[in-house]
């Protein structure tokens, strides 16, 4: 057996997300799918993390062990040149025959994008959440950098959650306003970023926290609901889930 | 009846172009239907420029006349409301009754996206193209400078082609190698930008040209080419047309 890890783009938007679901097409699903000529037979890769229906990735990581002999570089293309163009393998290399995406990652990274221009561009509406109206930046960077430490995240998981643990350490957690060097879209138009990085996130939690950062952004919720929130909130009392395409998993890192 | 200029944006990915055709949806005719309920019957609206299938804009201008009392301001909401999220009215001012759309326009400008890494972004593939190997960057803008003046472009216009004279005035033809400030994705990746201002284009002009300034800049052609297209080339001397999808109609310029 040789392992491989494999990092993945794509756009999330035509997907049911990177799992596997008993309808529709996931990204999981695709990469079997893939590696089955490769294997000469069904192939498990297991994934970073879960994004949901709608949710990108730029560096999605995911593991998978092969029985056949190829090199990394024949998986690569190979993979790419079956996979549609909306999922790219960006880089696939040797890993610890051990090594599994999931239960091996240190830390994550997530980006979310907002567009508060009065009308949305037709380029940004996979990309970015469409918020027609100004948003205090201040406020919104205060109620970020309050999330920052460790915490117990229960009041931004969804209901239904499996997880029992629901403390989590975030390391980075940031508005970023100016987004120029970061990113503006193919039609020049700025985008607002939110950009938080920890070492685990429960179900929907970045989508709750940047729901909840856009009502402090709005005027409609205090910076200090944060601080509440942490010290015990239950979901309801955190901000709507955001909706899942303006996020993207940006990166995740190991030892 | 009251005269409007409006500025359209679209992603043109999913459209037959910007002119009303036998089969498909348009962006010509879905801002005619959607003025239908303002107007209380059918209305006619001119277009700057015929985009083809798949191209975009940022800034693409129409004239429509309205025998109804409707403010700018109302048919900005309304439009915008009912037309779909790949279309979007970003601007409608009141404009003088003569006015026309195409025959009034000045100049345009457009741009065309490049992408050169090894790997197509899951992002772009919509919007630029994809040349998988370096490009003589210089070489390409030696060629992009050539362009600029009153030429004979009938080599750069699709055959087939109704209109006689195809002599043409560039104001502007420039490779942008570094796109920070003008674009880059939502996933960071750099574009490289071919833009070019002109009082007017024959039909695939562009993308014909891009095409030829992509084989100079794979070395496939010689930058001194691009003179003796000028002086009298046939179609059939320059490049390929390049694809549709890379295209953006940015701009067009009244007096």
């Amino acid at each position: 057996m040789a392992t491989f890890k494999l990092t993945i783009s794509y756009d999330g938007t035509h997907f049911v997300g990177w799992q596997r679901q008993a309808e529709g097409v996931s990204i999981q699903g695709l990469l079997e799918e893939a590696l089955v000529p490769f294997e000469g037979g069904p192939v498990a890769v297991h994934g970073a993390g879960r994004t949901d229906a709608g949710v990108h990735a730029l560096g999605q990581v995911a593991s998978v062990a092969l029985t056949s002999r190829h090199s990394a570089h024949e998986l690569l293309r190979g993979l790419n040149a079956c996979l549609p163009k909306d999922v790219r393998v960006v880089r696939v290399e040797a890993a610890a025959p051990e090594f599994h995406a999931r239960f091996a990652a240190r830390s994550k990274m997530y980006r979310y994008w907002l567009e508060t221009a009065p009308i949305a561009s037709p380029f940004h509406h996979r990309y970015a959440w469409h918020v027609a109206q100004p948003l205090d930046l201040d406020a919104m960077a205060a109620g970020a950098a309050a999330l920052i430490g460790t915490h117990d995240f229960a009041a931004f998981r969804s209901t239904g959650s499996e997880t029992m643990d629901a403390v989590r350490t975030i390391t980075r957690s940031e508005i970023i306003g100016d987004p120029a060097g970061t990113a503006v879209g193919v039609d020049g138009t700025a985008l607002l970023a939110y950009e938080i990085s920890g070492n685990g996130f429960l179900r929907h939690m970045v989508r709750a926290i940047v729901g909840t950062l856009v009502e402090i952004g709005r005027g409609a919720r205090s910076v200090s609901s944060i601080a509440s929130l942490l010290a015990g909130g239950n979901r309801g009392d955190a901000g709507a889930t955001a909706p899942p395409h303006g996020l993207f998993l940006v990166r995740v890192d190991y030892d």
